[in-house]
């Protein structure tokens, strides 16, 4: 299976990354551009077979290496 | 409108980042990963109301500024 693990900084949390790139789309000549969060993706390809096995596989990986719960929440896609 | 754009490194392109989080999962004891490929998420708060606009601007920014489009493919959706 193939686990997506999408990162991103929770609501109110300070996102620098993003800031840059608003910053950066401006002095491009982009207008209309409220506000950009930046965040990261992860894409696992599983051994699993088994969907909600490979769902709490990645969730458990988010948790322990790819997320820092305390300033970012994850999200997790399974498709086969 | 909100767009999230995903910039993936493209199929065949070195991915460093994928194989150390692969190593680091592996060194945690997390068994069956074939393979990981990371790569980045932004999300865009657009004032544009017309999703195709939308689209449109957030395809240009993507080949503009938010991904290097000889190693890196990007996909956008738009939603309400």
């Amino acid at each position: 299976m193939k686990a997506t693990v999408t990162v991103m900084p929770k609501d109110g949390v300070l996102d620098p990354q993003g800031k840059a790139i608003g910053h950066a789309l401006a002095g491009l000549g982009f207008s209309g551009v409220a506000e950009v969060r930046a965040g990261k993706v992860i894409v696992l390809d599983l051994a699993e077979l088994d969907a909600d096995r490979a769902r709490a596989q990645a969730e458990a990986m988010a948790r322990r290496l790819l997320a820092n719960t305390v300033i970012e929440s994850f999200r997790v896609q399974v498709e086969g």
